[in-house]
């Protein structure tokens, strides 16, 4: 027995952790929080010390990431060195074990000679769990930015892109999510007083505005930055949405906002149903037909599995559903205690 | 004779000034600069302040603005007043006249009380101003951020849309620029490696990339902010190109950034000819037949006049070069000259 692990997902923006081995505990402990890596990179490891203090420690980590995409790095290469720099600067007593694309776990050193092996693996980590429990499913895991599409096929994930411009043109990663996405990049018009009306392209408003004002997420949810720096309640998102066409809650009612908002979550849902239509034609008779779904936005990966006639079934029935929503974390952590009790 | 005028076009990221009535001078002096308003919106007054001494000052000044959008402000209202404000600070002994969508002036305190009338009224100034000496045109106004399609028919300005939503609708407004718009703004996905990839929903790369990594501009033209706050050199453009497949330049060439450029410069290119054409179809068979190009970005004004069949003409032939890129600002100075010398 190894003790307690820690499994962690570093992304450019939220920074995951999930705990798992302690004998009074069957689900793992998760914790979840907003962290701007791109603005202050050199803040990651007292973070990351932090995190591990709230959740107990642990002498055992199993890492996951995809900070290494971060603007702040030049290449993926400086990137992933970075975010391995910070854990041994956090836990110079610990070792941890790297999770790559191939689905095996690595030391820090050898993850740094290969760092594209490494890089945005943890949907990887997220499919190989599931495969565990559900050998054919399509896995999606919509998080906060971007949704993962994932086929599970006889026990095997069975994704055809490793890296993330190969995901991207497979479908199997749709850069969309429940909070961060900007509504410029969702949408170019909206409907407005019955009429399409371009929208701005500005960083007026995200998805958590839209999510919030039609009331799929609370202001707890919306756990990223405002636009703005203002507020996160529906009124206060009700006016970066007008912002959105260039007006404000003075010249828009509740219904035209109302109108804006729906508009722009069924396009993330035919965005997300886009990428699973693609992955569905290239699998052929073999697609699987249930979708698990994972991330902060089962919401919408919900609505885009049964536009594309998929059976749902709730990650959250499986692990928890702080662990379904931290998926990655969670995965790493529980894959490692596989290769450790062996 | 009244003295130098000094035009002001207040914008919500750029300020541009110009000077007319010099004796010495037949062109304005112009000054154009980046002013992020949304980040600090305090320094508004010392930038007016400075900008005007670096102009030589006047006793005059006539006043436009599309400042009144930034999110720094919770409605145009309160944007209108806030700028108004820091004029009254940085010349108290100077009252303003402010230009309005209807083609007037007005003093600061009746523009305070109809915020909406002065609210976006640049375009008006300088379509109003190009009507003088051409009758008929199509006036193309591609700047940082935005493009204007402003139709003058028979010496009048033809334009539909007063407000900006109203404007996004018609076509007069299409929300697309020469160096700050996002790229995800622009396209969804892009050709990579002979297929199609989609691309992140990230504040990676903009316009300005684009166009020097193209060669259309040069560094010196690059005055917006870079995403990643590093320099304005090809490399680095290429850098956050790349960056946008979730790539960097170690897994992509100089032929593939290119390829990726190219698709979004024409997307760009296209929005514009569909405001173009939307305006076109509005006018019928009164619709003019010949373009005049003003902004920063005449690059890809005459791209989209060409593309929908139009002739174009350079405003800066008529008014110089430095009163066609800062044209609301030269255009504000010299509207009011008129109403003074009356």
């Amino acid at each position: 027995m190894t003790g307690p692990i820690l499994g962690w997902d570093v992304g450019g923006a939220n920074l995951k952790a999930a705990r798992i081995g302690d004998v009074d505990q069957c689900e793992p402990t998760v914790l979840e929080r907003s962290f701007p890596l791109w603005r202050e990179p050199h803040n990651l490891s007292a973070v990351l010390t932090e995190t591990a203090e709230r959740l107990g420690g642990a002498g055992t980590m199993a890492v996951t990431m995809t900070a290494e995409l971060a603007d702040c790095f030049t290449t993926k290469r400086e990137g992933v060195a970075f975010v391995l720099d910070a854990f041994q600067t956090a836990f110079p007593a610990i070792d941890p074990w790297v999770y790559g694309v191939d689905g095996r776990f690595r030391s820090a050193a050898a993850a740094r000679k290969q760092p594209l092996e490494v890089a945005a693996a943890n949907w990887m980590a997220t499919a190989t769990l599931v495969a565990r429990s559900i050998p054919d499913a399509l896995l999606l895991d919509v998080g906060s930015t971007t949704a993962d599409v994932i086929p599970i096929v006889a026990g095997r994930v069975a994704a055809r892109g490793r890296t993330d411009p190969d995901r991207l043109r497979t479908g199997e990663l749709v850069y969309t999510g429940a909070l961060r996405t900007p509504v410029c990049a969702i949408v170019r018009s909206v409907p407005l007083c019955g009429r399409l009306c371009r929208v701005a392209a500005e960083h007026f408003a995200v998805a958590a505005d839209v999510h919030l004002w039609l009331g799929r997420i609370e202001e707890g949810d919306y756990t990223c930055e405002t636009p703005d720096g203002r507020g996160r309640s529906r009124h206060e998102a009700g006016a970066r949405l007008a912002r959105m066409v260039c007006a404000d809650l003075e010249m828009l009612g509740d219904g035209e906002i109302t109108a804006i908002a729906e508009h722009i979550a069924q396009a993330q849902v035919r965005r997300i149903a886009g990428g699973i239509r693609q992955v569905m034609r290239r699998l052929g008779p073999a697609c699987p037909c249930v979708a698990v779904l994972a991330g902060q936005g089962t919401f919408l990966a919900t609505a885009a599995a049964e536009e594309c006639g998929l059976i749902t079934r709730d990650m959250a029935h499986d692990v928890g559903s702080a662990a379904a929503r931290a998926a990655p974390a969670a995965a790493v952590a529980y894959l490692l205690a596989e290769m450790v009790d062996v």
